[in-house]
């Protein structure tokens, strides 16, 4: 991957896979085919496997093994926790913010709209604070609401005070989603003590698998499961289990935390010395959102702003492609980068302006840095 | 997988994987990692292999591209048919049986509940046939209803007549909701001539991997998602792709439809080849449903019913496991076999009797039939 004909800086939308990770899955897709819930010798090797794998994640997270409930993936985890909270606890008011994922967003429009329920964003300033004091005012008021607000920004890269916001919502008995599908493996969480009732993760955020994810479900807070079929997952999620990709997504956070502090500090710096060098290349630059405030933002995450420029208006991201280095205009999964972020819009940001975030994992390295740097001078000189 | 010591009859659980799907699946756990969303190389690499994909599905089905909808499994496909089409026509009446999968049936049931909609089971006899005058009645009575019949059923193999059930659907109507996932890969299915409007597919039922699946959903009955997101699947379903999953479901579809009538032929010859071998091993034997009609139940399943036996009541799968023969007592799904089938039940089955589902592949041979009634005879003489 240090190839420089073709550089991979796209990691908030999706991280190649660790070697180690394709590894622990093959076996799952040779010999041990059995399916989980078959009671036969095929069935409990299968079924051991998975529990291992939940068990592994769950102390990984500082949790216990039957608060992890297996799913497609972060968008999958996320639905299931918005219509689960609201359907298990009658909530009847759901407060989010405009920086959310799609995937907390879309669902949270959707239910709002079918069972006739009030829904707030939390109001924001230029840089994606949220209005923490509105949140308080808010769960004062109506404490039987669902709070949805992520830890990691997937394109500012805010960080939110999850830590504030659990309090929060716990001093009101309010329920507390958080979509950490950008923290999950990047950040230490320990559920112990972190007061959150659910939380969402996907592999293919952390070197897993594409199409794998799973909920935490806080055990004093379980909800109602989104898919419902065979029983499987305690009756929390109907549908035979990707074992392979389940196996793989363990071993992937496995990986991911047992070296976090280590991959932080790498990736961080990679971050620090493209932020600097993009700012002396190119004058005029800032920073969107808090990506450009090391401590307020994913070290995984810089979103820059571009001076606008005539060559290179609306077509930043194709000259880019054209070089061979693969960035962003907005989340990968709000596939027209042409309609817009809404994470962006919703900060207001200059339109005359050209935005790319550049997203590191630490399959990344300074020359690729340095060699992306001078294809952007380039770009901005001629 | 001809060893003697660990014989694989429980196909109709899951199906152990091809070696030629492992092979086109390899790729994107390694260099292809893009994001099919991210509109760079990286991404657009990834969205092309996904579009051929659904383009193969699709063309193996006789159906557009835009008809095939990825999901996470059969699961999730039946869930998504039911909700959504509900949702969708303000259905208020679902009619269905009480032999559906429980991903079906559950789903049933908590929408009913739920939304406030009758539900009627259709009846059937003590072989499982359904009773469709009792469905052309329900019909006239209430044209806009939504019917979700299975094609094979996963216990007794029985198989529903499809055609006449769709022809009943459009005379009314109605919506046609068909879970084909003990079907689909096993028996030709052509979208062109079938006037159903949804389907449902699981990858694992036909070799390829677990925890992906799709939907058919006829182009002029579009139906709302179930899972919210990031617009993927053209906004019926959302969720970073299972890129590696769908693309060795297609591999393991074609495949299987590609020599779809040598296999079938194969693997009748070995049901049948077992139904005489056990009849004339253990006196007393039958067939449970329609399983031991070679006409009218899937080419995959033979559900037998052994005479009771002091030795092995309650016993049987049990022994048979020691022997390293994986066989089932329910659907796998159903993981609790000592709860007892619900589909057998339905059928009022006698309760001394003990039932094994037998259910074959073509990784299946004659040699390993042989053993299997050689050791069921030992049970039944000790
Ligand atoms: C008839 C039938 N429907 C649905 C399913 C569920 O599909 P999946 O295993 O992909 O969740 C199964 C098998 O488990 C099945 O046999
Ligand atoms: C913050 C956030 N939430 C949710 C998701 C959706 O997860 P998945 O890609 O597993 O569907 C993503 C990424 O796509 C994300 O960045």
């Amino acid at each position: 991957m240090s190839d420089l004909a073709s550089i991979y800086l796209d990691n908030a939308a999706t991280t190649p896979m660790d070697e180690k990770v394709l590894e622990v899955m093959l076996p799952y897709y040779k010999n041990n085919y059995g399916n989980p819930s078959s009671v036969h010798s095929h069935g409990r090797n299968a079924r051991e496997a998975l529990e291992k794998a939940r068990k592994k994640i769950a102390s990984l997270l500082n949790a216990s093994p039957g608060e992890i409930v297996f799913t497609s993936g972060g968008t999958e985890a996320d639905n299931m926790a918005i219509c689960g909270a609201i359907s298990t606890f009658g909530i009847e008011h759901i407060i989010t913010s405009p920086l959310e994922h799609h995937a907390v967003l879309h669902v949270a429009e959707q239910v709002a709209k079918e069972k006739n329920i009030r829904l707030s964003l939390l109001e924001c300033d230029a840089e994606g604070n949220l209005n923490l004091d509105q949140l308080a005012l808010l769960l004062e008021k109506e404490p039987n609401s669902l709070v949805s607000l992520m830890h990691g920004n997937n394109e500012i890269g805010n960080l939110n005070d999850i830590e504030r916001i659990a309090a929060l919502c716990n001093k009101h008995g309010s329920y507390f989603h958080s979509d950490t599908v950008q923290t999950m493996g990047h950040y230490p969480i320990d559920l112990k003590s972190l007061p959150i009732h659910a939380l969402s993760g996907s592999a293919h955020k952390f070197h897993g698998p594409k199409g794998v994810g799973f909920i935490y479900i806080n055990k004093n807070k379980k909800i109602n499961p989104l898919i419902l079929g065979g029983g499987q997952e305690r009756n929390n999620r109907g549908g035979t289990e990707n074992i392979a990709g389940i196996i793989a997504m363990a071993k992937a956070l496995e990986l991911a935390y047992n070296n976090q502090a280590s991959h932080a500090q790498e990736i961080l710096q990679l971050k620090v010395y493209f932020k600097e060098k993009i700012e002396k290349a190119i004058p005029g630059v800032t920073f969107n959102g808090l990506s450009g405030n090391l401590d307020k933002s994913l070290y995984t995450v810089l979103n820059v702003s571009f001076p606008p420029s005539e060559n290179n208006q609306g077509m930043l991201l194709f000259h880019l492609d054209l070089e061979g280095i693969s960035v962003s205009g907005g989340s990968a999964c709000s596939s027209g980068a042409r309609l817009g972020s809404h994470v962006l819009n919703a900060l207001q940001t200059d339109p005359s302006r050209e935005n790319v975030r550049f997203s590191f994992s630490r399959f990344n390295n300074k020359a690729e840095i340095d060699h992306v740097v001078k294809t952007l001078a380039g770009l901005y000189q001629a």
